[in-house]
């Protein structure tokens, strides 16, 4: 990550970082499966309109056009195509399109690409990877999936090489309704200015609130008050009832949002903080919503996001209300190599390089890395029978940690380079050590 | 795959396909592993010009833009960018920028999307994934990397659900050394007109032999011949020499296609051909060439092919031999679900359901859920507490094959709803069927 990459904001990854980036997909796509999560993907494409449609990020798509069409005929096409922003818009589209070959509640996860044409920074790249996982029901979908999400993020966050983290969760109902109950009635208004707080600060987000939101001195403090209040367990209700605002759209989302803090905090404890003050940008949110921050690492922003949509996904009179949270893989990736916080032992999947003594040995060198493939070892052959010397320093470079010598007699002995010991060997029974067999991850000690 | 997509040349799976898909691509990264071969990514997205560069396909590319980029700023941008059409040219690139970082010969694999907006038909579509295998070496790249290639993709192959195959291999070397030895100088036009042999037929390429590559009559019968011969030995060789042409080249071709179809047969009997007509379009090919049919499915083309490129990759005097072979997943994958060839046992990674006999149960049955998933065994816990027969059919609609009851006096039950057959279970210690543990795949009884 040192290196620069050659195209603005669209990262590459070398092989030993890419063992990493691995790691991490592999930990989040078995604890989604573990949870009864379904993989799917969909097109990188959409239609442009479908995409401006939801969210505000209409300046930051790549539309694509083929490269022999017309400047002309592009513009005039009704359903010009874009790449996708997220795995959310997507999903949804998907969902109604296949209703009819789903199960519901459907309950997917899926790893992809997204793009956006932002100006590339730190955290922020034109492509990058996010995983989602959301439950999605038909006309109606329990309230307990937005307890169960929060609890499978904070279990499969917690598997992550990632130090500390700590989801920051909300409720919009207990916002609206507490804005609503002071009489704040353009609670949208409200909600975007409360959402400039870490960015601007209390003093200027009060101002706002007066000038565009049409509050009062008093409800704009109390709406400030209101967020921020944090708490790790429910107590957060003592302190937004001690504001003195009541009614039942403010007790609905006090009632949710203690369920979800109280059995994130039950599975996976000191994961789960009540903040008042988390908004999240996107309109389509009805309820619990979700941001992720890793301690220390405040800076880099939300790492894992969502919240329960009420009517993201609408087909005539049907409607699928769902509940979701996207992690952003490209984001914690680049934070983990680019402060080096972890790194992989090795750079390639082989446990043992077979060296040969004449090249005449290659086949038969072949039939002992099958046997140890057969049983799971992965391996290469050299290609050529060189100074064995040369041989070993090409493992040696790769970090391959095991080197095989098969003797004139016929014998084998297989040599561990980090200990230098060396000690005959049988292809149908030698094995490494059961750490070796894979590439592993290890934490840096500042982290 | 019966459902028509809403995109056309944009195929998105259901859950049931897309657990067949990530069964192929499961197997097939596994066997690269076992052979030693990292993984990397690439970008989506290449410069224009260099993407014209290689190839023949200008006409197929998507250039993106962001969608309030002036049609003007567009045009004059001398860096456009297009999303990549094959594996090959990002990778040789990748090589060239991070030389310095990789160690050689570097074996990778590289299972991504690629986009062409060729007009879709069976077999091709406009989004598709390719699964690649390449060894790169630095100046030079021993000869035996061909024979190791071709075997590790017969492998990789053979572990797949798609019954028989052939790989039929050629060499670049022994068709130029041929044809120039025969008198015809430019090799490339004869090439071209062979490759139309399929196509167009015998009669044909004949006549455009003489018209446009110069061939008198006895040159292009012997031309012709040559691209009719076949063996699944090494017995090829005596054909060739029949023929009564002879050279440096042609012999040097004639030795690295012996012993490539020699290995391929020893490690997978029957799965390599010696075909002398098979041409590549491509002209950064260089000695061997592969392509691979479905024995029962020749209508569907390649699904595997590749070859010996001794200078894509190059950068001053640095160049970057390769061989590589590029297996075309989505054109697999679109065959054995449009035939119905192979089905999955259950479109969900859930093993057992947790009904509720109360709301209040939740809690207590997510405990269970976690004491079986902490032993590998993915499940799901009901929602709400409806009526057992419905709860059962929420899992019979999704083929799990448990469903697990609480009763009130703390005892535990599961049902085998295949079966019927319901049982004592304790979630520290009960284990469904080895089989049952993952989704499988079947093959169909007509396959």
């Amino acid at each position: 990550m040192a290196r620069k990459s050659s195209l603005s904001g669209f990262t590459e990854l070398l092989p030993a970082e890419r063992v990493i980036e691995n790691h991490i997909l592999e930990v989040l796509a078995k604890t989604f499966e573990l949870h009864g999560f379904a993989n799917i993907e969909t097109r990188a494409v959409e239609p442009v309109e479908q995409l401006l449609r939801k969210g505000e990020i209409d300046k930051e798509i790549y539309v694509i056009s083929r490269i022999h069409e017309e400047a002309s005929e592009a513009a005039a096409k009704s359903r010009q195509l874009a790449l996708h922003f997220d795995l959310t818009v997507p999903f949804a589209r998907y969902v109604v399109e296949n209703a009819g070959y789903l199960a519901f509640p459907f309950r997917r996860y899926q790893i992809q690409k997204v793009w956006r044409g932002e100006r590339p920074q730190d955290g922020r790249s034109r492509e990058f990877t996010q995983a989602d996982i959301d439950v999605v029901g038909d006309g109606t979908l329990p309230f307990v999936y937005d307890v169960e999400l929060a609890v499978v993020m904070a279990e499969a966050l917690s598997k992550l090489p990632i130090g500390d983290f700590k989801l920051r969760i909300n409720n919009r109902k207990l916002t609206e309704g507490f804005y609503t109950g002071l009489g704040l009635t353009d609670t949208a208004a409200v909600l975007r200015e409360i959402d400039k707080l870490e960015k601007i600060g209390a003093d200027a987000v009060r101002e706002n609130l007066i000038e565009h939101a049409g509050a009062s001195a008093e409800q704009a403090d109390k709406a400030l008050a209101l967020a921020q209040i944090r708490s790790e367990d429910t107590s957060f209700v003592d302190e937004v009832r001690a504001l003195g605002v009541s009614g039942d759209q403010l007790e609905e989302g006090l009632s949710e949002l203690s369920a979800v803090i109280a059995a994130v905090n039950e599975q996976a404890p000191g994961r789960g903080v009540a903040d008042l003050s988390i908004a999240r940008g996107l309109d389509y949110y009805t309820g619990t919503v979700y941001e992720t921050v890793l301690v220390g690492h405040e800076d880099l922003g939300s790492i894992c996001s969502g919240g329960r949509y009420d009517a993201l996904a609408t087909k005539g009179k049907k409607n699928y209300p769902g509940v979701g949270l996207s992690i952003g893989v490209t984001r914690l990736v680049s934070r983990l190599l680019g402060q080096e916080l972890v790194s992989a032992s090795r750079p390639v999947p082989s446990v043992v390089y077979i060296t040969l003594a004449t090249d005449e040995d290659w086949p038969a060198a072949q039939k002992i890395a099958q046997q140890l493939r057969s049983r799971g070892i992965a391996c290469e052959v050299a290609a050529s029978a060189e100074k064995f010397g040369k041989q070993i320093r090409y493992a040696d470079r790769r970090s391959i940690p095991y080197v095989w010598f098969t003797h004139s007699d016929g014998t084998h002995e297989v040599k561990d380079l980090r200990s230098g010991e060396q000690s005959p060997a049988d292809a149908l029974t030698w094995c490494p050590a059961e750490e070796d067999l894979r590439p592993f991850i290890s934490l840096a000690e500042n982290s």
